[in-house]
């Protein structure tokens, strides 16, 4: 058969496919599955797909999709390690560059986390250094933005999450609220670099790939108010060597922060530490929604 | 932010994320991660993807994943729908114009479905009206091609297939042998059009972008032989309504077969019916590996 007529032939699946979606009411929807489609058809050809490939690619989907559960996000660590998380991030960055900047959500977050007071400890028995954590929210006019709603997680020393033992046990994560002057602090531990979890299909990828899996040390923070643009982040930690390879893209400059040690003693909020313990500032600009 | 600066910033995270593939040992790997990478990223871009919207997407892929089990390929309906199935079809149909052509593989199939012997009866309680099939495999030179090993599946005349019904039931499937001169032989039902599943994500997606689910009534043919590429198949039944508008692009004119219809009486294989039946007849040819 000639190349043109293969060609050809091709060409005529992936026109019927398009035109399947021609009749779609919701013309936001049209355009993302016209596009999908197309993409996908373009990746298809390209690369000759086998039939084997594809089946391996149909099981590849089959075993991230059992492996997540409501702790665990598979198909969202595959959207982050193929870049796709960031990206998005970035296609929605702010326009506004005095805002603090963004990064991905990661597989790890938890829908109702437990409420910690403002001070408080969100670390409830996560191993690690203890860690002083504090900041202020403002808007990009600088006005403090009062009881801002303020998720973190994070992973312990070992590098897991609270959802990666076995057992409900929530460590590691909060939920707290700004005060009047829009400032927060809490307790919790520092973080430690780690493996995005080796136990499934993406770190299989990773492995086929000759990929590290290492993310920097690093807290996510979200953070919610009436009128403002909710902010996605992290903080990284200074002088951590996987921040120029982080697994997910997820680095970047403006949220690399120092996370200070101190000798056994009394921390700023009166606690007495007969460990070493660390502290670190952070300070958050949101977006007014216009 | 300048527009270049925007699409600057986004070059970055594209480029990032293929170069981490760099060092992939695997070349054909390597190949298909970058290049899935590239086109997924650049509809990202085009479509201009919302967070709002990746997540929606996230939680498609997980409901896709978890009403997927081992008798029920959700991941494979969702291919099939978008064309991919179809086009990868496509890409490794064989050069050889004289082989049955290929189509669709569909979400339906069990492995180790019930042997049959020829001229057995494949239906095991499907509903329909008895139809008996006949054939023979030969080779694209025209030799019989003994003991192939033949795969039928179909839906009955409800149209739905033995594994969208509760309970363990087998039916309406079978795995039979060519004889000697490649000859084959089956009775089942009629089969009947059908939507495709109603109950998954992949309707909800069919019925938001408002395409019709229908597919034209069909059997299912797979075909193994040592030293024949492996064919994977449909029959469909002409003058079937919609096999302009089959929801999975699966129709080949050269696969529309007649379904005859015969009053009450004795078949060709002595069988007495006192019911109208239903016969057709199928001749496979399967390409020689080189």
């Amino acid at each position: 058969m000639a190349v043109g007529e293969q060609e050809k032939r091709e060409r005529a699946v992936t026109d019927a496919a398009v035109a399947s979606f021609d009749e779609t009411k919701d013309e936001r929807l049209r355009e993302i599955v016209q596009s999908l489609t197309r993409h996908l058809h373009a990746f298809a050809r390209d690369v000759r797909l086998t039939q084997e490939e594809w089946e391996a690619g149909i099981g590849f989907l089959t075993r991230v999709g059992h492996i997540t559960d409501d702790k665990r996000q598979e198909f969202i660590l595959l959207s982050d390690v193929l870049g796709l998380s960031m990206l998005t991030v970035g296609i929605n960055a702010p326009a506004e560059p005095r805002a603090t900047e963004s990064t991905v959500f990661g597989p790890f977050f938890v829908e109702g986390a437990p409420e910690v007071a403002l001070g408080g400890d969100i670390s409830r028995g996560a191993k690690g250094m203890p860690c002083w954590v504090t900041g202020t929210i403002r808007d990009t006019a600088g006005n403090p933005v009062a009881d801002a709603r303020i998720e973190v997680w994070e992973a312990d020393e070992d590098g897991f999450y609270d959802v990666q033992y076995d057992g409900d046990r929530s460590a590691g994560r909060g939920r707290l609220r700004s005060d009047g002057d829009g400032g927060y602090r809490f307790w919790s531990v520092r973080p430690a670099a780690y493996p995005i979890p080796t136990d499934g299909p993406v770190s299989e990828l990773m492995a086929a790939t000759d990929r590290s899996v290492m993310r920097p040390a690093h807290v996510h923070f979200k953070v919610d108010a009436p009128g403002h643009r909710t902010l996605i982040t992290h903080i990284f930690a200074a002088g951590d060597p996987y921040l120029d390879s982080d697994a997910v893209f997820g680095v970047k400059e403006s949220l690399i922060v120092e996370f200070a040690e101190h000798r056994p003693g009394t921390a700023p909020d009166g606690r007495v530490l007969d460990t070493a313990w660390s502290s670190v500032e952070f300070d958050i600009v949101l977006e007014p929604l216009s």
